[in-house]
């Protein structure tokens, strides 16, 4: 029996109620598939912070390396900065494992009624291409005259060409395999003087690689207007770090799942272990309520499956979610208008499965 | 007789098409109110870039500075790159004549069906206030090792104390002269280290100064689904050049009205003139065809008219534009599902008025 082992670090918050519900399903669909997971719990937080000055051990990222994947809840605390939150546990992770993508799916899904009128199930179905290690998420910067009147900070982001080339070439192969060979790229060159005319321009050459594949390109201002006003014209979406996290929220914004909408955060050569997490955050307003939705959770270790190669599994589980979805008797948690709990949901999807 | 001195620049496209009509109604208007508006022409635009290898002459601003307001058209032409267009024309003008403020409505009109449902008329009504010269938008950075793999671009944004401060007591005060005490800031201060956790520390020492103001603030990512899933709750959102140009365009994409929304680039303390133009750009797909809709050229002129202190005149156009999209047996241009020109629907407004 083939065996992965797992890292799982629910996090802050209610991300410690929905993994519990995640690796439940994948219990249930390794037996259906004859595989096994195994699961090494980090309870990593920002409770972790409070009481040792950092979000995780010194040696963490070493102690993470050893595994197949990794699935993380949620990062983020009132009473923590979320830029020491996020900086010392999330984004470390993205970089030391260089999980260059981070990968998004925007879906209408059935039984979820989404805030754009007029769109039925398969008008919109895409997905967000995100550079996950470079860009507009940097450190690169500093404050000048602190305190003063003439006090400015820079902020420096960073493009280079192998990093802007791999996530364009990631994103041309995806459309290919989902036989929709169309890429949009997200830019801004006519405002943002250096690293979006190189965007553009390294997007030009990649495509040129790829003559079987049709391109887009829009300035993020109108693209985010596009996202509602047209999102049936979308079937890849690749964008740099900071328009891609932008685009994969506002996606599931458009079709009502912000609360269940999954992600990858990805190495494709797989030389380290990939993240899975939810897009959702903490919620440190339902938190110990037991009534998160886990399905963003659920939904990412589906991705996970895929990523190791267990398309079949990953497809069950989507399936599963999808089903339970669309039957108006099945439990519903309140963000979705019902009254279920956690566990309910969780234990419908597992069944389902 | 009170005389106003106006620049009118059409740009490119479809500006020199929709410009008439909104000098056409402000002489309208103008008359209604006993004030006289004497136009100085400029055909600055990419033409002028073909022809000369500059999109103005080298004492452009200073012909322009000696004006009381700018009304510009649209800028940008295939074959002319962005970043060379409007870092010619439009970017230089914002900057030299300290246009600090670029405020854009945000607002459901009669007559326009939005992308979101069970929305009315008043339900979404606010503005973005967006930082508008600094910030993001900067020539600061550059390209090392070109045509090498190991080439890489920089890219530097600036954030002064002043400029930060200015943009958001700004905001406060437009808060409390529309008697809606409320402002959000927008930050992503989770993922850019240096810049916004400064945005939020500025946002908060200013909030201070204004205690009869409630606060929000939300990062990008999130506050883009917000747009689109809670619009109503907004009523003035603060946000960098970068954020702000985004969120302004969203905006109007969620009501409908992106081929209509005016927008104010303006200098407070009227030390120099401040530019008003369409949120739209210069449209090659219908230059020349005279359809263009007119609205957002004349929406602009109505917001300059409040900026010279006509705040009367300034409503009367606005009222004048509600009550022509509320009317159905109006003229309306193609892209509000109508056949008229941009002159009948020009005309009309003008009539209302
Ligand atoms: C044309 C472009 C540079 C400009 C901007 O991004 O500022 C436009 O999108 C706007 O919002 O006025
Ligand atoms: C929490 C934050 C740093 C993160 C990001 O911006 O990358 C989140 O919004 C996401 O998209 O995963």
């Amino acid at each position: 029996m083939q065996q992965y082992e797992l890292a799982v670090l629910p996090g802050d918050g209610i991300g410690n109620e929905v993994m519990p519900e995640a690796l439940r399903v994948l219990d249930v669909v390794g037996a259906k598939h004859g595989v096994r997971f195994e699961y090494r719990h980090f309870d990593w937080s920002c409770e972790t912070y409070k009481r040792t000055g950092a979000m995780m051990p010194a040696d963490g990222l070493a102690r993470l390396r050893d595994h197949d994947a990794i699935l993380l809840g949620a990062v983020g605390w009132p009473g923590v900065p979320d830029h020491i939150s996020l900086w010392g546990l999330l984004l470390p992770i993205r970089r030391e494992f260089d999980q260059y993508v981070n990968l998004r799916p925007v879906r209408l899904l059935p039984g979820v009624t989404p805030p754009v009128r007029d769109k039925q199930p398969g008008d919109i179905d895409f997905w967000v291409v995100r550079e996950n290690t470079e860009g507009e998420y940097s450190q690169l910067g500093g404050r000048q005259g602190e305190g003063t009147p003439t006090e400015m900070v820079l902020q420096t982001a960073a493009f280079t060409r192998r990093g802007t080339d791999r996530i364009m070439r990631y994103a041309f192969e995806l459309a290919r395999k989902l036989g929709k060979p169309h890429v949009t790229s997200a830019t801004k060159s006519n405002g943002i003087y250096h690293s979006m005319p190189y965007w553009d321009e390294r997007f030009a050459a990649i495509a040129a690689e790829y003559p079987d594949v049709t391109v887009d390109q829009d300035h993020i201002d109108i693209l985010c207007a596009r996202f509602v006003m047209s999102p049936e014209r979308f079937d890849v979406v690749v964008a740099s770090n900071l328009f891609g996290d932008i685009l994969s929220d506002l996606g599931p914004g458009v079709t009502g799942t912000i609360g269940v909408a999954p992600s990858g955060n990805i190495n494709p050569e797989r030389e380290c272990p990939s993240t899975f997490e939810p897009v959702h955050g903490s919620a440190p307003d339902i938190a110990g309520r037991g009534i998160a939705n886990p399905i963003g959770q659920i939904w990412s270790a589906a991705m996970m499956l895929d990523h190791l190669g267990l398309a079949e599994a990953g497809a069950d589980v989507v399936g599963a979610i999808e089903r339970v979805l669309a039957d108006p008797s099945a439990p519903r948690t309140p963000d979705l208008g019902g009254r279920a709990t956690t566990a309910d949901l969780g234990g419908a999807i597992a069944d389902a499965v």
